[in-house]
């Protein structure tokens, strides 16, 4: 059987690693790197991270484009992408895994007041506190897509309190789930730690700010994996400083690298991790990126196509 | 209905609490404080933590005795408890949630190297680095009481690749478990994060040794959480030293509080908790109680009753 050929561009720093994964998986995917300049006649399928001057026009055979991630928003932002192509972004059980990884380990953290103990840690100091049982910890997540649904469901497992608020309805096991703006009051209203996976779009931007804090719990905790445009700093930082919130995980910021004299990174009680929260695992990404080839060969509809207008 | 009396001995400093609790839940039980010296005719039940000199012998009517704790070898190791009474220890919700979401926030953070991002922060350096997804690490348990099973079920809900190991044969979906001292060889295996929770007895006592740490995977994470008696403190720093460990959590210790100037505090990749992984939650705990009460009274079979001579 003929490996069929994906095209990869704008990720140049990770071309070895996706093409040893082609090599040991059984996608039968053939990844060619785009070369600037030169023209791809034939290439049917693109795999797309960062967005890439003067691509599109090399490549006049081009019938989907696969995103590297699950935000779209840069791609979406780019003009010279054509508007009559699938923009396909990125949804495989690696990428899912490692978020509720990510998401239940910092939640714990908030939920346990790590510091506390690393700071005792620090002065040989045997320090136990109290805790309140996960029952009787109000959780919310921003945003039920397939990232939020799967970290909502393993929270409520975990027997947190767990709300989760989307723009359309949603339904997820022992959630309750608000949809639409108008029932964000509700959705926020005392919840002690909050978890954004809302995707960028100018509806999220700056959501996350002093009036959506001032509705949580006092000295609440903010999990920011969405996308550093969510934020506003200064009022987080506002809310900080006069015990409005707790504490705060940060993965994504406004300019990543994070800059070095930005106040999150010595702030006691803001815990910078460099968008690192999840990341697509190509093993697993090319057994479904050939899934979807085989679906789109099929006339099948691509699933998980984005709606440029909406934003997702 | 009237109210059945619990006599609380050798937990002074939590009665007020328990008290509370009581008062707050339907559990009927009416809790009295033992007092030394004064005698307790009529009080079939006890509930107790610490050994209490001669207590028993003011209590003529007693019948059965409880175990704040899962870990009853402190009560098991003083002779004033008579021999004829069940000792039952704490089997309840809210410690198996607790353990649960320590084990799970403890083995997701050696999971994904939390400590580099800790001292990249301190330098406000962006300092990515790559982590296997859940399905990639081994995870052992030994110890597959209520405590382990549970741990072990949640973990292998991660997809993480989880073995457990007990004295006895027992199964757990999704988990591969090995029975027996003949098996745990096998059962170690290059196993990538090792989770104690065994019950501490004359059998597992300095279990966690240099022969043991042999055979994990190279730089291998340990976390125990079972009894400060379960580790050889001396090989795990040599192993930690040579590279043969890599990390570790330790939330108990031979000497509790774990003494200033012992080298655990100040290992940087060591984390000390103190003695904190989970307690008893009152409120669900003496649900607990008053259900094994009402079982006693019809003629039923306590459950989770000690036997001395295993040691749990």
């Amino acid at each position: 059987m003929t490996k069929k050929r994906l095209l990869l561009a704008g990720m140049e720093d990770y071309f070895e690693t996706w093409r040893r994964a082609a090599d040991s998986t059984a996608a039968g995917l053939d990844l060619v790197p785009y070369v600037p300049g030169q023209a791809f006649p034939g290439f049917p399928y693109l795999l797309i991270w960062r967005p890439v001057p003067e691509l599109f026009a090399s490549l006049p055979d081009l019938r989907v484009i696969f995103c590297l991630g699950a935000g779209t928003e840069r791609l979406i932002a780019d003009p010279s992408i054509p508007a009559r192509l699938p923009l396909v972004r990125m949804v495989e059980p690696g990428l899912t895994q490692c978020m509720v990884d990510y998401v239940l380990w910092r939640v714990l953290y908030h939920h346990r007041r790590m510091w506390e103990l690393e700071e005792a840690q620090a002065q040989a100091r045997w320090a136990q506190h109290l805790y309140p049982a996960a029952w009787e910890r109000k959780v919310g997540i921003l945003g039920l897509g397939t990232l939020g649904q799967a970290c909502a469901e393993k929270l409520a497992e975990f027997e947190f309190q767990v709300r989760g608020w989307s723009r359309s309805p949603k339904s997820v096991a022992k959630v309750a789930c608000f949809a639409g703006t108008e029932t964000l009051g509700e959705f926020l209203a005392g919840l002690d730690i909050l978890v954004c996976l809302l995707p960028l779009t100018p509806e999220t931007k700056g959501i996350l700010n002093a009036d959506l804090f001032a509705r949580l719990a006092p000295r609440a905790a903010l999990v920011n994996a969405g996308r550093g445009g969510h934020l506003v700093d200064d009022d987080l930082l506002a809310a900080l400083a006069d015990g409005r919130m707790g504490s705060a995980t940060l993965d994504v910021f406004h300019r990543e690298p994070l800059p070095p004299d930005h106040p999150f990174w010595l702030h006691p009680r803001v815990f910078v991790t460099p968008h690192y929260a999840s990341e697509t695992h190509p093993p697993s990404a090319l057994v479904e990126i050939a899934r979807q080839i085989e679906r789109f060969e099929q006339g099948a509809t691509l699933e998980h196509v984005v709606d440029r207008q909406r934003g997702y």
